[in-house]
């Protein structure tokens, strides 16, 4: 487990894949390629089908754009959001690994202090093979580390840890803010490397970003839908934090880990504020609605599966979060039929062959 | 708040002491003097009173030894540990300050990762002096530092934070092991320096460590309490644990913030791990019941006050934790004898001059 070297055969190869949403060429992916060339890509084109979308040579990869979505999902295809990356999410449905990482395509590869490159998805694996700590604070950061333990007064029957569901990871030079903040500090870059992988512990819940994140698909995947957002949908920019709430929600609920910290990608390009502040405006009002009901969201104990977690949370949206605005009426129809799709396209091993463009 | 730099003036010089429990002379004060001689230092004498502890020249400077401690409280000494170093909660209680730092006599100054001396001090005070974050998780770590904000997906209403009662601060070098983890790993030291403060959120127990540890007395000052622990006691080594343990969920309850992170301190010699496993184990069986007593312990809406959040903290204890050991009887009387004692020596100003050896 020692940090930043490249293994010679890459970890977790053939279970894990990378989910990309796109609009533009992938030439980003030249800078990952020490480190991506070995796994699959899944590629989910937003945006006018028509265009082709360039993927630097020997990536092995499949790629659906909203044709492909429409064909394989039918009328379900209407969960699946479109001009917003909120469509990344038919990437985790339609994969068969146990494993997802995602990262936006304009997230570069990161130094660390020491000026060495930082393979992400390395870390990322790291942190989801090894256990987290929802139940009681480490005040050394993640005990599992090479380094690191269990400080006194760490009880010894929670050392065992629980098994971690989501790797949450960070960003150096342009930080994740909201257009309010984006418009007071133009220039405020993300400078600070903070060595250090923690658990979310249990209970609280955190701004999700879809930006670098890594996660169990087996022990969380029907959680990660990324909601309705963009082209006819009152909001954008709020996909990921709907995930995860509803992830944390439900991870809490099924004695799951959710780990944030390292490692970092460089995120090199700021969106446009003014363009933010319309798609998050409504997002910044209901916010204040939502968190206080993921807060006292509770599950009953026959809630045993993320899909019967989802349903749930599903039914309690509507009727709490629909007296909020119709959009959550229409978001938690949207929820059982992504579930629906889910199960539909993961339910046996040949019920469904996907048949993007692979390549 | 810009980091590192030593202030031309002293923050907050009149309105802290720095108190430290020793059985020694305190030659380590030599390498702090540049950061801690503008401050007042309360010395608590642990172990034989005859002894005479020598602290360097030209700090300011009261002792108190266990004549002291049985003179001033009397009869309430009792609740006062003699032979561990949960003695220093004594030094709280006389305290006229509004911020406290403690810190062990083996503890050195640390450096940051660019060979700087850390001022341990002046970042509690910063840690102190701004807000904390506990009702929300923010993954860029602590929002109100330079260089930082809140992310995307923050609640807004969040962001004023909470006051912040403590600031509970890390090691390099000798790790804060329990004796059996200081027995695997004897040659274990803590190399990594995470650069961040972090507000524990609430709900969240943590293991409080008293060697770097600073809090503000007005807030939270009675729940400081450092329990029953060595002469006389069948336990030790649980002092700070029991004192975080309790303050953290009275902070919970009164909307405080609790941190953890910088500053860094040194810490130079690991403790026999042999005589540490002594005074532990009972603590190891008896954590497995305190922890789950304290994260579902609750108190009632007419807790307005530390002090009767302790009081009604001490009744649930008597009740609860005096069916594991008879010990959590008495530790719960103590309790009640503390608050007395802490009450009549701060219930106004000409109420008690404690009159230690003043230098």
């Amino acid at each position: 487990m020692a940090g930043g070297s490249v293994s010679p055969t890459p970890l977790l190869k053939d279970e894990l894949d990378i989910v990309i949403p796109t609009i533009r060429n992938l030439d980003f992916l030249e800078m990952w390629r020490p480190f991506f060339q070995p796994y699959h890509l899944i590629i989910v084109q937003d945006g006018d089908p028509s265009k082709t979308i360039k993927v630097p040579e020997g990536f092995d990869y499949e790629l659906y754009n909203r044709n492909d979505i429409n064909r394989i999902l039918g009328p379900k295809a209407s969960c699946i959001s479109f001009k917003d990356s909120a469509c990344r999410c038919f990437g985790y449905m339609v994969s068969k690994k146990k494993y997802i990482y995602t990262i936006d395509d304009d997230c570069f590869v990161a130094k660390d202090p020491t000026g060495k490159d930082i393979n992400a998805l390395e870390q990322h694996i790291k942190n989801l093979l090894s256990p987290s700590t929802p139940f009681f604070f480490n005040t050394l950061y993640d005990p599992y580390r090479n380094g690191a333990d269990f400080v006194r007064g760490y009880p010894f029957s929670l050392r065992e840890g629980a098994p971690t569901a989501v790797s949450h990871g960070l960003w150096l030079n342009i930080p994740d803010y909201d257009a309010p903040t984006q418009l007071v500090k133009p220039l405020e870059r993300n400078t600070r490397y903070v060595d250090a992988v923690l658990t979310i512990p249990k209970g609280t819940l955190f701004p999700m970003c879809g930006m670098n994140l890594a996660f169990n698909r087996e022990l969380i995947g029907p959680a990660m839908y990324f909601g309705l957002m963009g082209d006819g949908q009152p909001i954008g920019r709020y996909d990921d934090m709907w995930a995860g709430w509803c992830t944390k929600v439900i991870c809490d609920h099924l004695g799951l880990g959710v780990k944030t910290g390292l490692p970092y990608i460089y995120h090199s390009k700021a969106s446009n504020p003014f363009v933010n502040l319309k798609k998050e405006y409504k997002g910044i009002f209901w916010q204040e609605e939502c968190i206080p009901f993921f807060q006292n969201a509770s599950l009953p104990k026959d809630c045993t599966s993320v899909q019967k977690c989802y349903l749930e949370l599903a039914k309690q949206v509507k009727e709490k979060l629909g007296k909020v605005d119709d959009y959550f009426v229409k978001l938690a129809d949207a929820m059982v039929t992504w579930i629906e799709a889910w199960d539909e396209l993961n339910s046996s091993p040949s019920a469904a062959i996907p048949n993007g463009n692979a390549k």
